[in-house]
């Protein structure tokens, strides 16, 4: 028998089948009326239901890990806001509201704010709807909104997942994600993947489909309409899971596999996955919460717990990436109408260099510190003439390699003469297919262009192979392609040299190169490319 | 003798020496005291303070033609805003200020929610703060700011010039414009070209240089200090001026040398000028202050009134480019955090397809009413599949003729299937060059980056003129850079066939064609390609 089937962008591999779970769409609008009889007492119930509010997210947090604890703790910090919850007590006690309304418009004043800063700030008003939401449930003594206790394997099925929901998700008990709306790049994406659960967003008409059970391909994208009388599947895609813990092909063609990391939890578990070193150490969490630089003992110490794991290994460490979707209080660009092509990693430094020196010599210490093999690249790199004012500063620092990212189109374009001023480029292909595309990552409605299976994309990549062919410098990935097993086979064949991703693809990738001949890897390239796009791409990667 | 020489990004041709005058800066706030004695009486002379000013933009509306003309009605319509009155006369009265202080306040409030608005919005910040410091001057009864009367020719030096100082100029009294922000494809550059006056912008340090005299090249983007005693000097760039009206090369390969246009007045200027036809025609000027969407009707006369002036000639009309720094009241997008890379183009057709069709039924009315010989092509298009979506409907509507922009990086590396999808595509360089280097078009700090001569840039355009010649379909340009008469024998070399450019630029561009062979022109192309950054590739193509 036919059955309906949506298809949507998918973000994180494998297939399952199972039932479905609706995550509670966002509570509406509390009421305005009636006006408290005790204000003062309807004012005095607000701070404790943040605090509790705050207290279960905190819960929550300790229970996850990396990322996803992070968001948590910053989560739990916007509820007990203190100015969010005196507005408030004020609405209640100036203007008569009852508490839910008056956390309501007060987190709704405190969201428009954050929308009119934009970048990253704007990305945080979805969390704070939902510390909105949680504490007017818990003022109105509802069950708040977002995932239901889950009681057998399901199929989650929403608009968009917070943060917050993603983080308290079972894995056990959660068969796949499918949303409506959401991008591949988004923090919902990066999650599941880090979870390890297939995921499909922005499958238009998900949410008004009226289905019992769902089949979800989170290699194809397509979600189709099960019968709940179906048995419950998960299947991981991606070949054996079999691998011996040396990045290469079945016939010798090397190429590594790494882990990116950000804090020394990640390195850890990057480590424990079998990584072979860290294709992309993003140095932000030394900086994000900091209201002023840190100091160079500081960021040596904290640089220095993240490399050890990785001692008499290769490290490729970021300089910082600011600006853009991660402002910092000390480097924060001008207002820009658009972030993503402001002012943002390197850029910053062309006017503050000395920021630039300081955090060089931290790496260097760090370095001596931890007996990791460093290099050091830098972010948002355009032009040969950026790359070489970079690499000259990384060696006058002592630092012995020096690279850039390749996550502009022109710097893909110029690759020859970047890779004649440094020693190794990596490719960020979240951000190149962002520009590629001219599709912001942010948003759901272009997401479909935001696909690393474009041809396009792969032969913006191919130029990158061929000159790091021609030059015989090394030439990585370290965007999300790299952790799809499948792609990783196209990446190789392009000349990619190695392939750097999250702790969770490290294993399904080894084994994944490790089934098939570089000869092999070379004709599949070479076949996809040849394809319109992403759709056929990936059929022909997988006949 | 050495000079002091400065470097800016050259953004409109020609070579200039002489005196300078500065324009003046921005008035400082206006003091907040001492309260007004009458208040009433204080608050009254505001609004007259307002029609002063409007009716002075009115009147230099007036001298001015096309977009200038534009861009100064609109400016008075700001002056004159009732909200902004009333706000400023509620401050005086009800706070107790002064009036030149509560103008400069009711404006700052006005100008803080355009930018809070971001895109268009936000760009029309420079022009409120431009309003306010006029009224403030007339209410204190100094001179306003901005460009003093000249008496002499002159090279005119600024931070950054207001649509209404540039539509004032008097380009016989000026000499060059030197600016120490701005980028090349900003209002003050484009109508800087559109005067014919060299224009040398983002030079850093301009203001603070002490010179009574300057050297401005506005191909080169030097910026020299000149001694006062030497003679005025002005000189065009481009080769010899005369041209004998049919875009060719000396040996006969055709190029056609087309206008851009967005209003009759455009079409005529450029049928004056010799344009061929027209490149670009841009249809937002129909819709641009209608609160709802235009009927077909009034939109049919309004597209014929534009191709009147080219019947029997070839006009390539381009469907409605909203979103970004273009939004519309009646398709506006979502609040977006980088509207440059979010629903903007053909993008906002795919969901609201029955406007696109709507203007296609008036396009193919305005071809049969005007007799010009009409393509039509879509903005923002990234994919082949975009591409052959958009020539159906412009197939269904009765038009021949369907093609579509390449300004984003993956058109360019997908010209092949795209010109296989359709008959023609033109390459809209500012775009393009704005996503190839992530470098925002209106953001003057990355603005050098932004240059249509970077060689990355140029490798993107031989990629289309391969396909060009691969398929045998045309590849056109209609950004700024088919206004350079240099680089458009660059452009020609890559296997572009046709040029469209504002009116002034006409007769240079098919001068500097007529003097050169088409194997002149491919030499030039690859010894450009082979450089490394822009500065080198105006330097081989000029040596």
């Amino acid at each position: 028998m036919s059955h309906e089937r949506l298809t949507g962008v998918a973000v994180s591999p494998g297939r399952a089948r199972g039932p479905v779970v609706r995550v509670a769409e966002p509570l509406g609008e509390p009421a305005g009326t009636p006006k408290p009889e005790d204000p003062q007492a309807e004012a005095a119930r607000i701070a404790p239901a943040t605090q509790a509010v705050a207290a279960r997210l905190e819960a929550l947090s300790a229970t996850a890990s990396g990322e996803a604890a992070t968001i948590l703790i910053t989560t739990a910090a916007m509820a007990g806001d203190p100015a969010l919850i005196s507005e408030a007590e004020r609405l209640v006690v100036a203007e008569g509201l009852p508490a839910p309304r008056a956390v309501y418009e007060s987190a709704n004043g405190f969201a428009k704010t954050l929308a009119a800063a934009g970048g990253y700030m704007a990305e945080r008003v979805r969390d704070i709807e939902d510390v909105r939401d949680r504490v007017v449930a818990e003022l109105l003594g509802v069950e708040p909104p977002g995932v239901p206790e889950l009681t057998t394997p399901s199929v989650l099925v929403a608009r968009d997942l917070a943060p917050a929901d993603t983080a308290g998700l079972d894995p056990a008990k959660v068969l796949a994600l499918v949303t409506e709306e959401g991008g591949p790049t988004s923090h919902t994406a990066i999650l599941a993947r880090a979870l390890g659960i297939p995921a499909v967003v922005a499958v238009r008409g998900v949410l008004a489909l009226d289905a019992a059970a769902l089949l979800v391909d989170g290699d194809t994208g397509e979600v189709e309409v099960a019968d709940a009388a179906e048995p419950v599947l998960t299947a991981v895609a991606g070949g054996p899971a079999e691998w011996n813990g040396t990045g290469t092909t079945s016939d010798g063609h090397l190429v590594k596999v790494l882990g990116n990391v950000g804090k020394p939890a990640d390195a850890r578990a990057a480590a424990e996955a079998g990584a072979e070193g860290v294709g992309l150490f993003r140095t932000e969490f030394c900086y994000l919460d900091a209201a002023d630089e840190p100091s160079v003992a500081d960021q040596r110490a904290a640089y220095a717990a993240v490399l050890t794991p990785f001692a008499g290994k290769p490290v490729v460490v970021r300089t910082l990436d600011a600006g853009a979707d991660k402002p910092l209080a000390f480097l924060s660009p001008e207002d820009e109408p658009n972030p993503a092509l402001g002012v943002r990693g390197l850029r910053v430094a062309f006017d503050r260099p000395e920021v630039l020196d300081r955090q060089l010599e931290a790496i260097a210490g760090a370095a001596q510190d931890s007996g990791a093999e460093v290099s050091v690249m830098a972010p948002m790199v355009a032009t040969a003439e950026e790359a070489a004012w970079f690499a000259e500063r990384v060696r006058a620092a002592g630092i012995a390699r020096a690279g850039v990212m390749i996550e502009i189109p022109a710097a893909a374009l110029s690759a020859r003469e970047i890779l004649d001023a440094v020693d190794f480029v990596s490719l960020g292909t979240n951000d190149l297919a962002q520009y590629t595309f001219a599709a912001d990552r942010q948003l759901g409605a272009v997401a479909a262009l935001n696909d690393p299976w474009q041809p396009a994309l792969l032969r913006l990549i191919k130029l990158v192979g061929d000159a790091a062919k021609a030059t015989g410098k090394p030439a990585g990935v370290c965007g999300e392609a790299a952790a799809d097993p499948l792609l990783a086979r196209v990446l190789t064949g392009l000349g990619v040299t190695s392939l750097s991703m999250n702790a969770p693809a490290v294993r399904a990738v080894g084994a994944s190169l490790a089934a098939v001949t570089l000869a092999q890897c070379e004709a599949l390239a070479e076949a996809v490319l040849a394809t319109g796009d992403a759709k056929a791409a990936r059929a022909v990667a997988r006949g």
